[in-house]
């Protein structure tokens, strides 16, 4: 929790102002701030967005530091899922020592809040749990850390999985997970109703992945619904992926997307390009909570990505087919803000009283900060300086 | 034509290797070449690829150059094509100019092979084309450019523009272009006799623009077969876009895909995020010819895009869900040879007596190089050195 003056900056690409930090939150933003005895940066012009926010990820996962991993995977998500445990034994990855790499790689593109799925399963235990938190504590002040406790290798299939999730809530996770509870785990009622009690439990919110598609998706979708409803979780269940949502069947996306505002479910999205996604234009006008992440990247899962939430917005915006500049800002109000409300974190944007994370971009305007997505001038925690000039100040393990 | 001895390189990411080029082809691809008195640069042990061939461009349009341009416009095809001629007047766009702009930024990201659609409409007449051609004499042996004569604003609906078309083709417009002759002509008869009659008349061939999806795509697809039989213009004849073979009717856009390669119809796709999209792997197994290209960019339709068609790699790699090693290999044949394929240059490949284009990439397997699209460390044409370290050599004006 820090002060900062930043001089000379474009909030959002208006006008000239400076944004002054006082005890890690915005205090002013105006012309000709002037404050003694803190620190100041110049920011020579450039525009000031909010910290990026990387909602949907995988910190236990990443091989950053390895060498190329050659992927021979077979094509069924179960293939991705069993390789994964098997490399994971072979290289001994330590879950620590990943998300560390990774969370200081994307402090380094000015990502200041992060949540982050984490493997349990009855092979490792809450071992990779317990690395990512340790990450968690390492990194406090300098990008934030939520948990989501997730059930990667199935749920009902692997008798102890469900004790071990227990546990992960007991030891500080932040949120329950959970998987496709047809395609993967081959008993929706069993699957959900586990996630749903231990919610219940352990009085915390829900974050699932939903990869199932049209009609299947649509299934699990309503069974979702029925559990909300009937427990009162409106607000608490997060659903990510939700390809379903994307569906050609225009008629009955508009209705589960409509049951998502009343319910009050948040929607998250990797804007994957070979796959059907939610419509950001539409649970805008549905009023739905909304934010993106990055998804696992480098890993053995696939090969692409580096963490980089501003070429994330870049193709969150490609995906939509949103051209125009205010599309363009449309987008990255979801990578930034959008992913904090999803969070319930109000206070994470660019006014007096918000949280004093600052990140310089390059760029004429806003839109060209989002598709050149040039190394980051500034980040900004909280008034601590996370990173400059594409680099994070921390060396990463 | 030149002569040039690339020292410790990776052909394709393979094991170490010198490339010797003379009078512009590759001589010989061995351990320990030696050539005395010729030029020689040291690959660092970096990866070497063919020219990246962008098959699907418009050096026409961009506004590179120019300050970011305020994206306003409407949401409909038309919107797009009217906003741009009214921009090209306000701006006075010089074809000329903003090609060389674009090819030379092209070049410095390793493109050594354009194919170029360039707008012919009854405002501004042949100008572009002529723009368009000097820069294709200046650049020689830099970047090669061919030329579609491209009715961007409509052909019957146009009076005037089949007589523009024709005159450019007398030009040395190398094809003859066409655009969705139902969805934006509104007369696919007239549409396709007007482009297969002038492209009987010059001995050229053809490239259509076609954005019509499912059902009306098939039908405007249905049109070109049917003429290309009666008229014997099979591998005469290229489809762009063709979203229509990425409809989810697979058994449909399958007898589609498996017409083309009896007619052998080349494809040509930009891996637009937003849209569906011919299947790289069907029109592989089909042994359809497959390029790629970056489309238009940084212009009045989008705000997207760079030039580089290694990240365009990277943008098909992820449309068509590709994660292994080989598909990523796969991936960047179309975007090198395969696309050199689609414009009849069966010489375009990293083997003894193909052409001398040689770019020089930063990674340790070509897949690293593929989804970091580092800056290019050297770009041979014809064994001249066209760029280094992500910059042309050239200027750019």
């Amino acid at each position: 929790m820090s002060d900062l003056l930043i001089k000379n900056t474009r909030p959002m690409g208006s006008d000239p102002a400076d944004i002054l930090i006082r005890n890690g939150r915005i205090d002013a933003i105006g012309t000709d701030l002037a404050a003694v005895g803190i620190r100041v940066e110049d920011a020579g012009g450039r525009i000031a967005i909010p910290g990026l926010v990387d909602a949907h990820t995988h910190l236990d996962k990443s091989l950053l530091g390895y060498p190329w991993y050659k992927n021979e995977v077979g094509p069924r998500l179960i293939d991705k899922i069993d390789n994964e445990r098997s490399v994971k034994r072979e290289y001994g990855l330590d879950a620590h020592i990943q998300s560390m790499r990774q969370s200081l790689q994307s402090a380094s593109y000015g990502t200041t809040l992060i949540r982050s799925h984490v493997d349990i399963d009855t092979d490792q235990g809450l071992i990779a749990l317990e690395g990512v938190m340790e990450t968690r504590r390492q990194l406090a002040g300098i990008v934030e850390i939520e948990i989501v406790a997730f059930p990667q290798s199935g749920l009902m299939r692997r008798t102890g999985t469900a004790d071990l999730l227990d546990q992960a809530m007991a030891m500080g996770a932040d949120l329950v997970g959970g998987l496709d509870p047809c395609g993967m785990d081959r008993d929706p009622k069993g699957h959900l109703d586990t996630i749903f009690a231990l919610s219940q439990k352990h009085g915390k919110g829900i974050d699932i992945h939903l990869h199932e598609m049209a009609e299947l998706g649509a299934f699990s979708m309503e069974l979702i619904f029925e559990r909300i409803r009937a427990l009162g979780l409106q607000g608490k269940v997060a659903v990510s992926h939700a390809f379903c949502l994307g569906h050609s069947d225009w008629k009955a996306t508009q209705a589960m997307i409509d049951t998502c505002a009343d319910l009050d479910i948040p929607i998250l999205t990797t804007a994957p390009p070979s796959r059907e996604v939610p419509s950001l234009q539409r649970l805008k006008a549905a009023g739905v909570r909304f934010g993106a992440g990055v998804d696992g990247f480098r890993d053995t899962w696939g090969p692409y990505g580096n963490g980089d939430m501003l070429e994330r917005t870049m193709l969150l915006g490609m995906k939509n087919n949103l051209r125009r500049d205010d599309e363009l800002a449309d987008a990255l109000h979801v990578t930034t803000t959008g992913g904090a409300l999803v969070m319930d974190r109000p206070d994470h944007a660019l006014v007096p009283g918000g949280r004093g994370d600052v990140v310089l971009v390059e760029g004429e305007t806003l839109g060209e900060a989002i598709v050149t997505h040039l190394p980051r001038r500034l980040v900004v925690t909280a008034g601590n300086v996370a990173a400059r000039d594409g680099a994070s100040l921390m060396v990463r393990p």
